[in-house]
């Protein structure tokens, strides 16, 4: 039995509007009442991402929101994620193991504006849907981040502040990803992952094979529209 | 004598506009070529800060600057000096040793933009100007929440990237700030500390009262204009 609304403690889900988030949005609320928070950064697909997350909210029934704009990630550049002059598909830099796609520190921006409000709000959990290795190799998704961060946490809020920085699908395989989001309900048509398209999904990046990939592991059919 | 300046390395410098960041500034540009970085986040003084650091830069004749706003601190709230509806003069709440000017998790963000930045140009360092013992018991001002992010910044960077924090005043009293600033030159008829007012300081935020006792015992004059 859920427990009752009134009785639960609040969680901050960093929400991007791809499957990973959704699911995570989806386990969270098993448990916590929940705060929604998205960050634009200037990357190509801004405004599609802006849209799942006002979807999956929606379907959530979720009325705490809060969209943050972190413009000066594009000014610092550094990825092909905000620079339109990069290749977001074939990204993968010789000699580099990260690919030109990281952001630099990225997530870091995106769990201290979750940490931010959590605090002001009383919050109990950050949950991000960081994965660690059905990931791209992104430095900030490791489990040892995460613990740096809660570190990081303890060290730098107030006295009376208990917020713990949680990482459910971070072991997870994306097959594994798409069968919990579908015992959970999760609402994948709502949710956009491709990272240079807005209206069909360009089905060639880095995030669309590896969220295809996940799907066809999982014998279950992605609901988004794919270039043939 | 000086390093030559082509074989310096880069340091991000975090330049509020105050008298700390300004005297950090002097201390980083003795070993390293500056990249200053401000942040406007809806402080009430954000102009009267945006001219200091616009100021200090042009006397270091440093081109590298970067303004960065955070303009989701202020939709967050939770502080007095991003919510003109509470008061930034008596700021101390009964009961809690943080001061109500205290913006949660603050210096996570600045130091956040500091890295990514630093990460892209290739820094060896980020500076920051805080202080721990003669501050006003802000959390993220401390050394161990340093430590900590130094750990989160080897965790969260990719494995080329070699930057550290570094806090050359966390130990000094404001006295010792002003000495060291005096010593090194720095402009602090440029700088900008006033919580609430933007042309003459009002002499009785804790910034004011912090900055004036600095200069009071360290025998100095301060050549900010103060009401009576």
């Amino acid at each position: 039995m859920a427990t009752p609304a009134s009785a639960r403690p609040l969680a901050v889900v960093l929400l991007s509007g791809g499957m990973d988030s959704c699911v995570t949005a989806a386990i969270a609320r098993q448990t916590h009442d929940l705060a929604l928070l998205h960050l634009c950064y200037g990357q190509r697909t801004e405004a599609r991402e802006l849209r799942a997350f006002r979807d999956i909210g929606r379907h959530f029934a979720v009325e705490r929101t809060l969209v943050a704009r972190l413009d000066h990630l594009k000014g610092i550049g550094g990825s092909a994620l905000t620079d339109p002059s990069r290749d977001a598909i074939d990204a993968r830099r010789p000699g580099s193991s990260i690919p030109d796609t990281y952001v630099p520190f990225r997530n870091t921006h995106l769990l201290s504006a979750a940490v931010s409000w959590g605090e002001v709000m009383g919050a109990r959990r950050v949950y991000i849907g960081a994965v660690e290795e059905d990931s791209s190799g992104y430095p900030d998704c490791r489990r040892e981040y995460y613990e740096a961060f809660n570190r990081l946490v303890r060290a730098g809020t107030r006295p009376e502040t208990r917020i713990e920085v949680v990482t459910p699908l971070i072991r997870m395989s994306k097959a594994e990803i798409v069968r919990e989001g579908a015992r959970l309900e999760a609402p994948f048509h709502l949710t956009w992952s491709c990272y240079t398209e807005s209206d069909t999904a360009c089905a060639r990046c880095e995030s669309c094979l590896l969220r295809l990939k996940g799907f066809r592991e999982a014998g279950a059919a992605d609901p988004l529209p794919y270039r043939a």
